[in-house]
């Protein structure tokens, strides 16, 4: 049975939220192992969730994900839990925050809704639907309760979309967009490690176009498959096609930013 | 049993002080789970720290609540355990920073000192309480120490007072003050949650005056009460009457900080 | 048996990969206690690393710690398992991160190099050593794996210097640096709490220059010992010989960075 929560939220750690829900959880299900995956994402932004939900099923597709990001708490929103066909568990808002990570494990196999009054040990606080009704069941899956014991079954086709789209084939070349830059200030792309065979991109040479600037790019396994300074296309850590400066930054270099149009194609 | 330690320090988390804390209690209780709640407090910020031991105990009352902010470590303050008259367990030094939690519990029932005799594996170093003395009484409690075993009685009245007071009644209107902005620019008041009936404000509008100046704001459940980038006033959920603004930053709109005063009263 | 796991890195904490490692090391070993020691650590800044891994193993010297700054991660540099002569353990990349730490466990005992071909569960992606290669063989010493079996004896000798020296004496003067700055802006030298009896400078005064300025600061226990807005030296909880000020920041004070050159000598 899986216990390890993935916990992705914009509550920062400057506060008490992710300690609570934390607690909420140990309380309701002792043998959970909650491990904080991302916090720090800017309050509300839905789409910066997303990608770090993606990398967290990407890294560990076997675990339970608590995914809270949610401009709309407290509103009609509905809760769900998703279930991947890879077996991965996802709870979340309906916002379209969960639904980029499922893109990693093989697409949603079941929807549903996460009804509060079969969970909660105290009445839902209008504002912190994350420590009365999403943690409660992010515990009681990591404690043996079957998805569908939480509410009513969805048509996945009903809910509401993802932020971004993946990256698709337009003639001869892949259009995508920088869907993140990291620590090291490498570029993610919005082309998922699944897809980078089939759009023929499994080649020693990139070409990649960000704004006005077109060029030739390896494509390696690794960071030291380049010089220092040099760029480097690779698969990263979160499965997503990134370009990376070795021991430097690429977005300081190229003055790139998230949400920024990006062309890929074959090049050698 | 209760074996979850809330932690709440100034520690910050660029610094190994809070991972250090956390596997003395690990190695002295092994059944202990701590959990985070604000390490990100300003250095010697009592007041703040107050403000997130607050909310802590709002959220968990019936844990450990551990709290080090601590200006005079190694000086003469003593340390502390108290216990609330709901049964919550609170651990820190003598300054004030632990008082503002009780009141969310009831207030106290019981004051120890923390003899550090009693509890220590190694002599406790003079800049490290926390680890040596703070700590440890944490992992005691959390392993069945009754609070009586850690040190003498005290008379509540002895203590050290607390870093800011609750709102109170001037004729018609609440009097307090802005105790903390927090990450989405919420602004949260002096009036804890349990006060607010008493005070006559359970009603649908709340006039509100920060400074120069005087509104009308709705009192909702939740931030969805109302429109986008309309102002309301909730209970949120650190416990105390909060004044935020509906997907915007109340903070930035009306160019508040913490220890601004506030004047509140019902407006129909 | 140790199942406490340190971990420093300079992963940061907006991003997936510290939880990462956290669950891969559950998934391996239930038993085993990760805590967070410092994962702020600038990208690829050894020095820094180092010198939180050793203030690390000063705290906790009966732990497994766990050590990720990887500038060359992918390239042809080992990945090591140090033990040290107190029993200390710990793993990391062959770049010197691990050594300074060893000066706080009585040196290095024993070195072995990882063999990730005996410990990883997927094959090890040239860009996440940490994950594939790293973690897992941090969890297997906790689960009692010798370390001896993760790979082939080294000699210590052969093996990357250490980013920085310990203090040393030259005549009547110890000649060493500022290692760093912490959150409350004191300022840690480069002596280790182990050398300051044999260099002479268990003494009530101390002679400190730092670039042109001298002064002479009281060697105390703690920061209560000087008056508030005071210097004073102590060995303060990372086990190195620090140079604070009272309730302020001897780091503003004296306009001091991390590298600056420093000499001591008793002065009473």
């Amino acid at each position: 049975m899986q216990t390890i929560i993935g916990f992705v939220s914009d509550f920062g750690l400057e506060d008490a939220w992710v300690g609570v829900c934390r607690a909420v959880i140990y309380q309701a299900c002792p043998q959970a192992r909650v491990v904080d995956l991302a916090h720090q994402i800017p309050p509300y932004d839905i789409r910066k969730g997303a990608v770090a939900a993606s990398a967290g099923v990407w890294q560990l597709p076997n675990a339970i994900h608590l995914v809270v990001v949610d401009p709309g708490v407290g509103g009609g929103r509905r809760d769900l839990c998703l279930v991947t066909e890879a077996g991965t568990m996802l709870v979340g808002p309906d916002n379209g925050v969960l639904l980029p990570a499922t893109w990693h494990a093989g697409g949603i196999a079941e929807a549903f809704s996460i009804d509060a009054g079969k969970l909660v040990a105290r009445p839902p606080l209008a504002t912190f639907h994350a420590r009365d009704v999403l943690a409660p069941a992010a515990a009681a899956l990591a404690c043996g309760v079957e998805p569908r014991s939480l509410g009513d079954k969805l048509d996945p086709a009903g809910l509401v979309p993802a932020p971004y789209e993946q990256g698709r084939k337009e003639g001869d070349v892949v259009v995508t967009e920088v869907l993140d830059v990291d620590r090291f200030g490498s570029l993610r792309f919005g082309v998922y490690a699944e897809q980078v065979a089939g759009f023929g991109l499994e080649v020693p040479k990139l070409g990649v176009s960000l704004g006005h600037l077109s060029m030739v790019v390896a494509f390696g396994k690794t960071f030291s498959d380049v010089s220092e300074g040099d760029p480097v296309c690779i698969v990263d850590s979160s499965g997503l096609l990134t370009l990376a400066v070795r021991l430097g930054s690429a977005s300081e270099r190229y003055s790139v930013e998230a949400g920024d149009a990006v062309r890929l194609h074959p090049a050698g």
